[in-house]
């Protein structure tokens, strides 16, 4: 079984360097560099005159869309990948590191994510880097809250608090070194002040507030029943805010923070919503301001079913960092309201109560005398007891061709019109004004016959509703028929012949329009009715 | 079993509201309507000000992002979404309609995939709409090339083509409605002349020219391996570009296109970009000009494994349709070179040939004499030998702590060393110019031992090199030492005390650099190797 593929690709071996061509493939702003899995931007050369600090970040395949997707203006300057969870070689960290920082007076920070093998291979790269006289320092993220950092051999993972420093660095540096960034340079200038040279060594930065929990689906066995967000988040956030583990941030009321809620690669879009609403509420609930908010596949795991949440205090520098606009194909764009600089969750939108169509109180359109609208009463009451009677002998029908339901679907309906209608003296539909009445009967059909067969009953009434409006005689009723076929063939998508109800209803419209010419009107429907019952004896196979 | 959930939901019933409430509060700039399934723009009142065309779109749920996602400025007005893969009612639909399109001058296009329940649920709130007044039409839009259109039952669906349509209407309508859209207004204005009344009645609009083809690995039984995706995509795009069915559009060299390459919601982001270059690749190699691609999970089916891909013949109206900018949270951001208007498939970076540190031409750095060279020659042939003995020994001890290949991973070091020592009268390694002696040293343990312990052994050579630039004097090699154990505790994050080389190193070096003091350097290295010795030992248990 071991050469069975199930996977996507042309060949393992390739699989990675197939990805990176493709990734540069879709956004032509980022270039490969021959040779290596170095992704780098294709402005690299205008970035280096304006002595802006390069940023690289790098790790393992199968993490996608980290870190590729994260290079552009605003963020990375160029990223470097291994085979598929293998940290890179040294060799090619090395020549991402000369490809932005050579001949750059800005120089490079490396960010590295906290696994042994990276640190190993980056800081290897970072070492002869300097040795080349290169302007280089490294920054180790590990914000991973599930493990503590006495553990030597593991300690904190970098995950995807990852992205945010990914955010927050760059336009630090965009603003101190050169503070060619207006406003948001001037503002960061009097609260961050930071250069390469005098850069704090890892793991204590100003931004070490970094809170995170993993969580897969997969670790449950199949007979154990996944449980619901709103229980499982709790212990979660719980972990996030720091009132369980020692080595936590402490998030308080009233604090500010960013979270980012990240798709492990085969959660779908649904459920991570539903993440989203659970962590952001927990955490509103217990009175945190949560200022940002991201949800996506940001840094994945292949295609691994589960879900990690970051949690990062934030003041107006950092947010103004997050908001800083990248052109990083992989950053996402969460909507806020316009020149809205706080987020909150928006509460939801009032509509005035419009009366469902058919359902007003006092009637629309044309009316009838009293006695018309008891014949019209009459005949409604007529055809429910018929579709009613017919139920099993439609349902028999039905079974030689369709799911055997037809009868059924009918009856369900002919019921509810027999309770609305109420009684004769009585009425409690509008039978005396037909406009109304046809919009009632619209309603009727849509909410107990359900599926394609109330839709298309639904769609008869309304569409025959509005030849009523103005009166009832008799070139209205023929002109709703009309509407009403008209609009089943439109939204349909059928036509005589399709062995449908148009077979029926089509030779009949047409004896009708014919008749009424010629004839009284009574004997015109009477006529209209007979070609009606032959073309629904002509879809007889 | 039924009982049992295997998603990420508080409650089955629930799941889609839980689902938009989480959309809102990560995109604020969206609105809940109470009691509906309705997203709907925030700024929705000054839109209707600028009495622009209102363009709403809906579907059955578990096609996320679509289409809450693509509500904003630049795409849809709002959204309507059912329960999970049913189509919304159609008071819902009214109720979005009456949202946007009471009190707006410009009306309002409602974009209906082709499915049964889709067309008659949103036919019937549009037939409901226009009895009330409100100016309304209605976009179906089929454009699977997988499915004829002869088929009256099915009929060709509305796929991720249908996020194109989203795309490039609303802008169109921006532009010939009120023109205030600037150049891409008049440009529009000269080629594309509709407005909501003239609107032509579907299928026949003159962005018709979609194709699709869907693919999914669940149709592959377990036993029988996915096709790589080289060979499986020639035939997709083959069909995609109509020389197989009728029904195609046909795409000739030369012909400009966009294209999406679809996520179906399980399918890895590493395959995803496999997919799209093996996509793109195959319109390039048939001289089409694709000038937009795009990638992403954008209309999926749950976490479905598989993909779609969608083809568009376009123009440059088209184009700055889809380039136009847009708030919709959802919409790929593909990233373009600086002022680059045609998308080109870039060509790989060549980066000037840097010599691999340590394999340098001309030795850099001191050098010692010729004499002093042999002695070192011997010491490091010393060392190999006895590595090689050693390998079994090693390798037993590492099976008590470690999995057992300590003597291996070392011989393999060992081996390549010596390959590369050469003869002892012509030396294969620099070994009279002792800087760059250790970098050669770190990349034999790099390129041959693998692993963490590859790393170490290379870190510890490469930081140790830079102490020796300057000079071989006994102050030289103390300082190559120091600095080599600096680095391991640096970027291993491990102490003296953690049962690692350091428990060696670290007294060796305190007793070297005291005895360094005191007695002649022969007897200081005597003395500090005891103490390595010592320190070795002190880490048996």
């Amino acid at each position: 079984m071991s050469h069975i593929c199930k996977k996507l690709i042309n060949d393992v071996e390739k699989c990675v360097d197939d990805s990176m061509e493709g990734l540069v493939m879709v956004n032509p702003g980022l270039r490969l560099v021959r040779g290596h899995r170095i992704i780098i931007r294709s402005d690299i050369e205008q970035l280096k005159k304006i002595e802006k600090v390069a940023v690289i970040c790098g790790g393992g395949s199968g993490h996608e869309p980290a870190y590729g997707g994260f290079v552009g203006e605003g963020m990375l300057s160029a990223s470097v990948s291994g085979a598929v969870f293998a940290s890179p070689p040294p060799n090619h960290i090395l020549t991402a590191i000369r490809a932005v920082a050579k001949g750059n007076p800005g120089g490079c920070l490396v960010v590295v994510t906290n696994y042994t093998g990276d640190r190993l291979n980056f800081g290897q790269a970072v070492e002869q880097a300097k040795q080349e006289g290169l302007s280089v320092n490294m920054l180790v993220v590990g914000e991973d809250c599930a493990l503590a950092s006495s553990d030597k051999t593991a300690g904190r993972r970098g995950l995807a608090g990852t992205l945010l420093i990914l955010k927050v660095w760059p336009i630090i540096f965009d603003c101190t070194e050169k503070a060619y960034t207006q406003s948001v340079g001037e503002r960061l200038g009097k609260t961050l002040d930071f250069s390469l040279s005098s850069f704090p060594s890892s793991p204590s930065f100003p931004l070490s507030s970094f809170f995170l929990f993993f969580f897969s689906p997969s670790f449950f066995p199949p007979f154990i029943p996944l449980p619901p967000p709103h229980s499982f988040l709790f212990p979660v956030c719980y972990t996030l805010t720091g009132r369980r583990v020692a080595v936590l941030l402490w998030i308080l009321s009233r604090d500010h923070v960013a979270c980012v809620i990240n798709n492990l690669g085969g959660t779908s879009l649904i459920e991570m919503n539903i993440i989203s609403k659970e962590t952001i509420g927990y955490l509103e609930n217990m009175g945190v301001v949560v200022q940002r908010a991201y949800c996506g596949s940001l840094i994945t795991s292949l295609e691994m079913a589960g879900i990690s949440i970051t949690v990062l205090h934030i003041d107006d520098s950092i947010k103004e960092c997050l908001d800083y606009s990248t052109t990083a194909p992989a950053w996402p764009h969460p909507l806020l309201p316009h020149s809205c600089r706080d987020r909150q969750t928006p509460v939801q939108i009032e509509l005035e109560e419009t009366a469902e169509a058919g359902t007003s109180k006092t009637p629309l359109g044309c009316s009838i005398t009293k006695d018309q609208g008891t014949k019209l009463f009459d005949i409604l009451t007529n055809v429910a007891d018929h579709l009613l009677e017919s139920e099993m002998t439609l349902n028999d029908l039905d079974k030689e061709s369709g799911d055997g339901d037809c009868g059924s679907t009918m009856a369900r309906g002919a019921r509810l019109l027999k309770t609305e209608l109420g009684e004769r003296d009585n009425p409690g539909l509008p039978v005396d004004h037909p406009y109304q009445l046809a919009l009632s009967l619209a309603n009727i059909a849509g909410n107990s016959m359900g599926g394609a067969s109330g839709g298309v009953y639904s769609l008869f009434f309304t569409s025959a509703a509005k030849a009523l409006i103005g009166g009832s005689e008799v070139e209205n009723w023929s002109e709703a028929l009309k509407s009403a076929i008209q609009a089943i063939r439109k939204y349909g998508h059928a036509d005589p012949g399709d062995r449908t109800m148009l077979d029926a209803l089509c030779p009949a419209f047409r004896v009708l329009e014919e008749q009424l010419k010629l004839v009284e009107p009574v004997e015109a429907f009477r006529q209209a009715f007979k070609a009606a019952e032959k073309g629904a004896e002509s879809t007889i196979v």
